[in-house]
């Protein structure tokens, strides 16, 4: 087997366990491992965890959508590649009161997910958990050699572009999580509530992009846009400049920040868990992009900044360019005390 | 992809999950799935979780312990397909309290059993757990089209082999959750031990039946013989019988369960973990099949039973043949009142 490119592991290092990928003689930072198995396609894979109390409270989701999400977000993985689903497995520690009505209700919604994106569930694993429920998705997905869009390919002048709305997720945690939500409209809340409790991976604009070409480097957006963003500029070898007032940030989203006293664009930027593709465009190749993003997508891409040379990130916001320093950005937002204010 | 053949599911079948599973097509019922992704060889996946407080205790195991057997047990299922192991994921909710020293540590078992199989650690994910240690492991395996062996491939008249001792696992948990052992030597003791927190699975004696076509049906010993014989002989259409005398059980087993007051003809039946592979051979195919087993393991297989037409299972010990019930070997030794006697 030759490894081609390790997914991201920049959590294990935190526990001292990065050595291990050691062996592994590539550099890191990928949505998937891309393994080459000796067909004429490479073989993406990706592991995740989601944790009862850490990744989703059973008070706030039904069993269908814990199923659904449990899937989704690992499929975010593959067509952050532009891969094709192909497989997955689940492992799973139910605790002991769970009753086989909801375990029946959860397995609907994973394969609803599994049949929505052509990926056959081939095997898995359960046990009895003395504690909280532990759910672990594997999935594997095709590529065309060569075709695989990582992290790492950005170019300094590369346009950034998302479909769809950013910190929609996050609203809908918020909604879930400290009530509120008034002065929307039923659907307004049930789209925030889903864009979080049952998102949906943008697996044929993955491999749309992939197929042809369109973009130098691409992840998925789970751990929030400058984060991940970071992630890829870093690989990259470069920085990168956000446009604030380009965020795409739903009526809905701006709405319950209103209402809550709090700021969509902290949501947009940090809130995590929008699994929206972030991708890097050189600027020839946008007229294709956008017929590509119009055709699986239904809508325009929004550019929402670029790839610089210089290292760092920069926000342009209210006429200011916000910096934070590199590695800062798990909690930018949360921390602005940590960001240096420049004048543009 | 075409999906050739899924992995045993029976446990989530308990708990109403099998349902998903009917969307492969095809019949349940392996160590591993195969899938067919487009290359010269056939690619087998499998997953496991194991669960602190249910599949091990931080008390009786060391980390580089714990770290090569979340590996190897899931190594022991390529084995049974006869498959080379290629690549592993690792999932991991680590409890809070749990200390960096202690993560190194497992990280080299982990990483020594995977140097020692030539299977690259390509990817993972890593979460904090607000309860127990929750770990999942998944492999990739690559095997020649056509060359795996399944659980459904065995024939009546089929002789059944193990090659190395069964009930040392069991043994070696009784030391560590009984304590005991005083009759026995150090070396002993660590014999047993080693058994159940550091099992060695049969990869290379796997590859070469496979390859060489020696073994109609194949699975690695987990649940313990009983059980996973039954998964077999049922793949199969078949029944089995197992000749108690000629279980090889180590004269360390014998010695701590005559200390003990047990019987270690449970362990060797019930005890499960011991990561024997269990095969069957046509009965012209044994000679060559035995110069296999002394290459690639140094000793002997040994014969303990056969595959037979009538379905069910019998146990031949001291002259009385003692047969379980269909789907009844869970408890089998013990509750036998649920088992019946027959005069031979």
């Amino acid at each position: 087997m030759c490894l081609e490119s390790p997914r991201d592991l920049s959590q294990i290092g935190e526990f001292g366990l990065i050595e291990i990928f050691a062996q592994v003689g590539r550099g890191l930072g990928d949505d998937c491992a891309i393994l080459n198995l000796g067909g004429p396609e490479r073989v993406c894979v990706s592991t995740d965890m989601l944790m009862e109390g850490v990744h989703f409270r059973l008070e706030t989701t039904s069993a269908w959508r814990l199923g659904w999400k449990s899937l989704a977000v690992n499929l975010s993985d593959l067509a952050a590649m532009g891969a094709s689903p192909t497989a997955c497995l689940l492992a799973v520690a139910w605790p002991v009161e769970i009753k086989p009505a909801w375990i029946e209700e959860f397995r609907d919604g994973l394969a609803a997910c599994a049949k929505r994106f052509d990926c056959v569930l081939v095997g898995g694993d359960t046990v009895k958990s003395p504690g909280p429920m532990c759910l672990s998705l594997t999935v594997l997905g095709k590529i065309a050699d060569g075709k695989a869009v990582e992290r790492s390919g950005g170019k300094a002048g590369d346009k950034l572009f998302v479909v769809g709305p950013l910190g929609n997720s996050a609203a809908g945690l918020h909604l879930l999580s400290s009530g509120g939500g008034e002065s929307l409209s039923e659907d307004d809340r049930a789209v925030l509530i889903a864009a979080h409790l049952e998102p949906e991976p943008q697996v044929a604009l993955g491999k749309a992009l992939a197929r042809e070409g369109l973009a130098t480097a691409m992840i998925d957006l789970s751990d929030g846009l400058l984060q991940d963003l970071g992630h890829m500029a870093r690989a990259s070898g470069l920085g990168a400049v956000v446009e604030a007032e380009h965020l795409p940030i739903s009526s809905a989203g701006l709405q319950l920040a209103k209402e809550s006293g709090l700021d969509a664009l902290d949501w947009a930027l940090s809130g995590g868990e929008d699994y929206r593709l972030l991708f890097a465009v050189e600027p020839l190749a946008t007229e294709r992009m956008e017929q590509v993003c119009a055709e699986f997508e239904g809508r325009d891409p929004v550019c929402i900044g670029a790839l610089v040379a210089d290292a760092g990130m920069k926000l342009h916001k209210d006429g200011l360019w916000i910096s934070a320093p590199q590695g800062g950005y798990d909690h930018f937002a949360k921390n602005p005390q940590g960001a240096e204010e420049e004048e543009t």
